[in-house]
């Protein structure tokens, strides 16, 4: 799966919980209204539970609920949870130092990459769970 | 290389050409500024080139140059080249028919994708490549 498609898939594993309530969901059933594979499943929990939007409780009681109130969850909280590094990356060996455009580009780029991903951000912080819930068909 | 340094990798090449000027470039010699493979810059010059951002002569007075004066060359013009899909996906299976969160997913996420996409691209729209080239140390 693509690092972008697990934002979607994220979206939909906190919107599953939401709906469901204060009711454990177990991995299983989430995966059967995401329709993917429940270990995908987990690893998505990991992330959104690190970040405390959720929590686990084990055995054959438990499984997974919300750690917040769905109005209190935005599409931002769950983009960082699951794509914690951002949108723009560079490479991981700097540009050649005697050249120079390669020893300018960080300087040069920083500024532009972190305006267009708090731009992004902007726009996903203007969503929340409880807005997507609200707008599901009765 | 994650597909997300891949822009900035792509942005650098851009500016190594324009800084060239009208001069015919070799992979390697771009290469050696982005202080990359020339395998990873060739890949990179198909996209461009495939945008006609930039193109290409072969043979050994040959090379790559820009296809555009630098000032029509905007960040989001290399953006699209290089990650033409979007910084967001669905996955490839959709959500269970079944389930009243699945079904609606997509319609419920596409507009705030979309519109997310549209702030992070008129961001990027911003900024030309005769911007970057003006900021370099003279």
């Amino acid at each position: 799966m693509a690092a972008n498609s697990r934002f979607a898939v994220a979206v939909h594993v906190v919107m599953a919980l939401a709906h469901r309530g204060e009711e454990w969901m177990s991995s299983e059933a989430i995966a059967r209204s995401v329709n993917t594979n429940p270990v995908v499943v987990r690893r998505i929990v990991g992330a959104l539970g690190r970040s405390r939007l959720v929590r686990s409780q084990p055995g054959k009681a438990g499984g997974v609920q919300l750690a917040r109130q769905a109005e209190q969850i935005s599409l931002l909280d769950i983009f960082r949870a699951i794509e914690g590094q951002g949108v723009f990356a560079f490479a991981p060996k700097p540009g050649n130092p005697h050249c120079p455009v390669g020893c300018n580009m960080k300087r040069l780029l920083e500024p532009i990459f972190e305006d267009s991903q708090r731009a992004l951000e902007r726009s996903l912080s203007r969503t929340t769970i409880a807005d997507l819930i609200m707008a599901l068909p009765a």
